[in-house]
């Protein structure tokens, strides 16, 4: 399949990088159901180790097999699976190129009872060895830790660019001034993903939007200039608009799992917005694959 | 004596790792009187650094010796031998080749005010220049170092892994949200086998999980989903699920020194719910030679 | 595209690489025309290196340019287009992720008196730079320089292997015992490419190989065991015995510009021998850009 | 199986080395039809380089293919398996663990007019890789090339022994002030032993030697202390002497295919001589495979 | 002089170590009124950093000068020197090769508010630089910088003893769950020696134990085991158990200054006991230098 003008002209909003760098981003933008229409849906897996293998995996018990998250995204035609090293490891080889591999670089975990950091669990030597096409990593703007977290994700962002593989930033604001409702919350999802565009994301994964301010500074400036919250689509535009004018990447999380409908409801407004698409963990892999699929369909059926 | 078709497929589950890795896991696998079963029983002895020497060996002092405990793992036909870098060194030498070393590179005692962390007390080079099969880790999910213990991991199992040799991760829960009891609730046992899983661990070991569930969080998802746990055979087959649908390789740990029977029950356990076999330690070294001896046998003659 | 058993089959003979490694070879099998196919042809231009320009590109001037490489090498759907740093450079961001690159790595010249060595001209970095999936590597068994040549191409396989890329082998005998007719014989070819499988290629390219044994010392061999060789397919048959029991990508180069018609004859008993493909250079870019996909396009439907 | 005092006391050798490096030599002592004996006997492939692989192959086309190999080693039960970087990658993944790899790092070939000298074709980081045990560099002491062998070999061991792993040289003399008949004679063959020896050498390889002395020089001296030579047992004795007094493992081969109840008288010689072993290539990997095993065992059988 | 058996012997248990860090413990043991007896007597002059120089040197200014101290080390004959940096550079060159030097690699002081961690001030480089036979360094298990310090020991242990040089661990227990008392407490000190020797110390330091049991989770093993501990023998005899059944030499401190009767009670327990001897600082160098030198005579007449 030739590269279409669309992927070509997102392309071209990488100027500073590598055509290695781009190759990468040509392979997940090519591939599976949505190739060549610049939107992309990427199946993360990385939830085993957020909230434990039993919430994550007993609803479906066939997805705690690596191979069968692998399958899932191979036969539903995502654009590309995330997920920490060793989930990556077992299928690697059995599944080598059947899809674009992004290896999830950091994770934290419900145990711990401090939630304003995560561990660095992979290495780019480990994402190349795998064949992956990026690296991704959490940053929680806001928290404790968060400084620390962008000073890791400068060193790895910086290696990994380095070798051609793209940066995805999960930027996911949390603490400091941040009310939990405000977690969600517009001005603050905005301000997430521009700071990731900041720091050189390539692929900006944010939270969808609700339809709260929620920093007072921050307050009078969307009333006086009238930014237009109402609808998910107008939140999505105005994420995309401070991500660069719309030029970088940019896709949303969902969260838990929901009804159909609801998700999507949220695709048409992440679609009408002008996002780049989903990223759809717990609605995917636990549901059925057959179920899994058909809703993935369905959802790919709306950005295509 | 030729691979097995049990130890073959094991090795294929490690699809990801280099032949150097899978000839050292094979080594391990192939080694004692468990060869070729696809269990496992492993003598480790880092108790002197937990516990102090007295509390570890005065109950058998021939123990203080470290050629003993070499001789303890050769004579018993055990899988492999795991202490950590100064109990190795003396022995390596005289018994080279005729067990499956492991280096215990991280150690915690008895002594620090902080019972969240560890020393690490040796090196990559190290397990290379003694021959070491494999280098252990222990980390504690949950606690205050949990995240600082896991990058060490990182780093150590990347090394290790890149010159061949097998990434062993001790996955202890400890503080954070957990409760005492719950350092060995089922939920958090799978949970933290999940997590050294994710890490890219060749060999998990875990604490045999009580019948009990620790995290609010986690207690709905348990019931609504039926999870069996009424017997130790449940609960093993859980955590195997949890270990990547049991393509990882898990033994566990019995703990403080109990009488025969109960061990030996636990072990019946282990083996019906699928577990690769135990990690046994005081229960072992703390009785006459003889008498250890005839209680591994015995406990290898129900895996094998 | 979801990979052909045929590919998984290719891609199971490479067992002691990486997923990445494997994962780049797959994109080379999953590309263009011949995609699943198992057969690959590709476009190599390293002519202007070894000729000078003027003897590659005045019989259709168009190929003076780096883009109009890239453009016959898409549009014509060959699986990989291998050429000299510069000339991926200029291209590689326009046409980033169109095609897969292989960045040829040493070049020889017509100025030269020595024509048994050649210069290194690109680094590996170079190739993971512009986004290659490989790194091609030209040896002369046989000349003055042989062992040198070999030297180099150790070091930049195990480089680019560790990387992830290909090794690609471009097996050229020439010089030492063998005669000048000899270079094309069935024996000198036979094992020019069974070195560079003992080397670790992952494709070895090699010319056809003539009706003729050169050395002495291999025709009684030849003789004995009645190894057939009067038929371009027999002769081809042979070469892949030889490169691991047609357990390696091996393809074929015609060499000089030649007539349609014995090109194509070359193709049908390249693909009744068992051989991989063909690499057509002159043949294509020295034609105008409608001829030569015509040609190619003939081709590979011969090896579909 | 436990080591045997004969192994323990061969290791006891090897003083200055690690005990990963021990632990390594163990294994091969230890494997196979000959473990515990101290007698090895190693199947070496890389006649496929040095002579083609038509005249290595085609008596028995079954080993053109790379797992054939494998197999032969390890159904044949021999100590050990030599060959080039190629044709251990295609195996060393399937049989992981079944037989001891060494890698042989340096290749010549017949095509070049200057045979006195080699190719480095492997790294010590490739050995790792693939789990071999150890490392084979062949030297030509009195060739042109003599001293810049060595000096490749004396980086290639200090490397491969800083990482465990053994030193196998294959001592050949050649060139110099040795006539072609003098390549076996009596002190020539001591003297390449010896040199090996020299250099840090865990194992040495060297041809059988004949009853001939050639260097004028050293004649007086084996006459005068009447050294025996009569016999192949003598010449053995005095081959081993020259190891440092026997406390080296050398072993013996046997060159070009030959009849089963030669070799076998060879084998009796070097028994009765206290040589350690034989290296059989050709006069296995020739013959179906139902008679190589036949014929090794009935080596390993007078070893044993 | 010739090596004693006694020497032969110990060298023996350190088995995993290279023949270079064999040597020059070889150096050690051989040198001065107790060469060849097992037995060592070290002077060290670490004081002046923990205590100040006048509070260490008032006493007999003499001492205020390095030359001195070397002089005092070589006329009484002890086995060894050990001081930090600044002390062995002065007198390095003067009196090269004639006491085997102990470069003391960290040191606490008496200003710092902070008493749980020490300065790394030396570095292998330096150690080598002097000529010294080993590095020594301390640690404070149970201290908040405990499992820092171990880790600073870990790396600085593995360059010095991969370059041949000793590691000669001071283990001195404070802070944590141990009382002021417990300091020197036979469970706290056994155990101290214990994880020294884990660490892979060649030469542990410990403070003569007294008799009392400080951990209550110690207590009853002690008791129930009937650990004697009524004697300084009884209870050096159990610190040598702890450290590898007396297979690694440790050395006693005697603490501050005291009567010479007191001193040489405590030298014949620890003979008595099986300890390896006695490190002597401001008993001798705070007596004039005949004193002194009359004193370690005394001490060393008794370790004969």
């Amino acid at each position: 399949m030739i590269r279409t003008e669309t992927v070509r002209k997102i392309l071209s909003w990488y100027e500073g990088e590598t055509p290695g760098l781009k190759s990468n981003l040509s392979r997940l933008l090519m591939h599976g159901r949505l190739a060549g229409t610049g939107r992309v849906v990427i199946l993360p897996v990385d939830q085993g180790f957020e909230h434990g293998p039993a919430r994550s995996f007993a609803p479906n018990p066939a997805a705690y097999d690596p191979h069968y998250l692998y399958e899932l995204a191979i036969e539903a035609g995502v654009s590309g699976y995330a997920a920490p090293l060793g989930l990556l490891e077992h299928g690697a080889d059995a599944f080598a190129g059947e899809v674009p591999l992004i290896m999830k670089m950091n994770s934290g975990n419900s145990l711990a009872a401090n939630s304003s950091d995560q561990a660095l669990t992979g290495t780019v030597d480990d994402a190349m060895r795998l064949g992956c096409v990026g690296v991704g990593f959490t940053i929680y703007p806001g928290s404790d830790h968060a400084y620390d977290m962008m000073e890791e994700l400068r060193e790895i962002s910086h290696e990994a660019k380095s070798k051609g593989l793209l940066s995805v930033v999960w930027s996911y604001p949390r603490g400091g001034k941040i009310s939990k409702e405000g977690e969600t919350a517009l001005d603050i999802v905005a301000y997430s993903a521009h700071m990731a565009a900041l720091m050189g994301a390539t692929i900006i994964k944010v939270k969808l939007p609700s339809n709260r301010i929620d920093l007072d500074a921050a307050k009078k400036t969307y009333e006086k200039n009238h930014i237009p919250s109402e609808t998910i689509a107008d939140r999505v535009r105005h994420v995309m608009q401070a991500s660069f004018a719309g030029k970088r990447v940019v896709v949303f999380s969902g969260g838990e799992a929901k009804t159909r409908e609801d998700l999507l409801e949220e695709v048409r407004g992440i679609r009408e917005g002008g996002g780049n698409g989903s990223i759809i963990g717990r609605n995917s892999f636990q549901r059925s694959k057959e179920d899994a699929i058909a809703l993935l369909r369905e959802v790919m059926d709306i950005y295509a």
